[in-house]
């Protein structure tokens, strides 16, 4: 098979996007053959702009049914390979939205999210994000780790702190997720993950995403597609080839609002950091591009079977694990 | 002057009632001479609700002028003692209300919001309660202290766990209060204070308002008003005399329910405690019987001057150091 011929067979997950959602968008994954994605439709947002956020989502998808479909199962994923389209599933990137609620996850999973990160780089209810002190888990935070795991909604962790991102592990009956993050043994980043804590994550079931967004990789803005699949190599070494997939963190369409937005705690707080400018690793600046990807990993020796894993077979067996279907 | 006259005499507040408000409520007050009293308008309600609150706490003035007024200021305080009315501040014990908006301290400082506990019992965006691990002050709470400064509104640390407490106390340009505690020294309790939480927020030019809680007091429902003199003393041998007040707590005019509501996380989450029979200590049963703790005090050897600041002065001093009229 051909690169390009396994990639338009595999299954392509990923496990991050925080684009700007629109029909332009919608062609360039069909173009970059993706299966499905966890679509963030919730950073900053409370409960009721959240759901206005998922309506108008849900009418986007409505409106460009050509190209994409809601999922909900990976019965949904494999549907959507089967027919071409992509699949967008719902994701938070904070369980802000949650409020004080508990019975608002299960609402959340009936309207289409199925993945929550915990905290997004500060403190919320549940517990405290990545970029300040981290008092760990708090006893609502393990309330709602609890009903996720009921209603089956995975527990991401990737913009949680290290002591809070322990305890979800230990709290969670189910597998939880860095859906995109780099391994600090490549650049030292709040936002990077250590060795011990992918070890971590790994050895208690659970998986990760790895992401390319150019602030976290060594190389910055002048990285490749290669440093890509190095950081993926990185990691898979540490947590094994079922253990790993991709999160790229595409922030396709947004503007300079957007990142001012992301970096500043509740979208207009406080500066938590700045990313300065950001560019794409060459070989992979657009979605459109994800084939690429597979064609970058075999040429760097990877058998077909484990490409396929990493691309998204990995991803769908744990989404399957969460969700039950 | 007698005990009775020094009373009616005396600028009475009391800095923390929780009370059911009606008017058999605003009779009981006018029968304990009560000048003013800081009455709790949101626990675990949101933005909206809070509003909610205020807005019928005002109609329910209104339609009760004749014995009660709003104060917002300290001279509104003079003069509800000089027109024989009680001044009804309106106060938070959660800054939950605030949600996620920086905006909001000032938007309820205009609606009469004097005085704002920064976290009740448990974890919010701002610091953690006394009846969970505490992480402490969080960034995001960083900025609301900065903001009540600015904008004049007393931050209370009486349910606000040790950590946050420190660090509010360190953090605040303005002198902030345990409105309503006891001392550690007399019971061990999550609730209560040591003497050295009592010393530090002294040192640092705070404030303390004791409570007579029944479940806080060593005695519990078989404590006298002599046991919450004895209170009052060993706080002020610790704080000194003009950084001691009153701060009841009175919860009069409400069912098991209410105490359901306060003791489970966020209303109706986990239970946090559970406080059994509640009764205020013999002597003070009621908002009606204040006029007996000053009676008591003057019993127990306190000079009138003393007693007068007890029984409120001194709530006034710190409270124009705060609000700055």
């Amino acid at each position: 098979m051909s690169p390009a011929e396994l990639h338009a067979d595999s299954i392509v997950i990923d496990g991050l996007i925080i684009a700007k959602w629109n029909r332009e968008l919608f062609e360039d994954m069909r173009k970059g053959g993706l299966t499905a994605a966890n679509c963030t439709v919730s950073v900053w947002e409370g409960f009721q702009a959240t759901v206005n956020n998922i309506a108008s989502s849900q009418k986007l998808i409505r409106e460009n049914s050509d190209l994409v479909m809601p999922v909900r199962t990976t019965a949904d994923i494999r549907k959507a390979k089967e027919v071409g389209k992509t699949g967008i599933l719902f994701g938070f990137q904070n369980a802000h939205a949650f409020e004080d609620q508990i019975g608002y996850v299960e609402v959340f999973k009936q309207l289409g999210v199925g993945i929550v990160q915990m905290c997004y780089n500060t403190q919320n209810l549940v517990g405290t994000g990545c970029y300040e002190r981290d008092g760990g888990l708090s006893g609502f935070g393990r309330e709602i780790v609890a009903e996720m795991n009921r209603v089956g909604v995975m527990c991401d962790l990737s913009h949680v702190g290290s002591k809070t991102s322990e305890e979800v592990i230990l709290e969670s009956k189910k597998p939880v997720c860095y859906s995109h993050c780099l391994p600090s043994g490549l650049k030292e980043h709040p936002r990077n993950k250590s060795d011990a804590e992918l070890k971590f994550i790994a050895d208690h079931g659970g998986f990760v995403g790895v992401t390319m967004f150019a602030p976290f990789l060594a190389k910055g803005i002048d990285s490749t597609i290669d440093d890509y699949a190095e950081a993926i190599e990185y990691t898979m070494n540490i947590v094994g080839e079922d253990s790993i997939g991709i999160g790229t963190d595409f922030t396709q369409g947004h503007g300079q609002d957007f990142f001012e937005y992301l970096t500043h705690d509740k979208g207009y707080a406080r500066r938590l950091t700045n990313f300065g400018k950001i560019i794409n690793p060459l070989g992979i600046r657009t979605v459109g591009e994800f084939p690429n990807l597979t064609e970058t990993l075999l040429k760097r020796g990877h058998s077909e079977r484990v490409v396929r894993k990493i691309m998204g077979e990995n991803w769908v067996s744990v989404l399957k694990d969460v969700w039950g279907e």
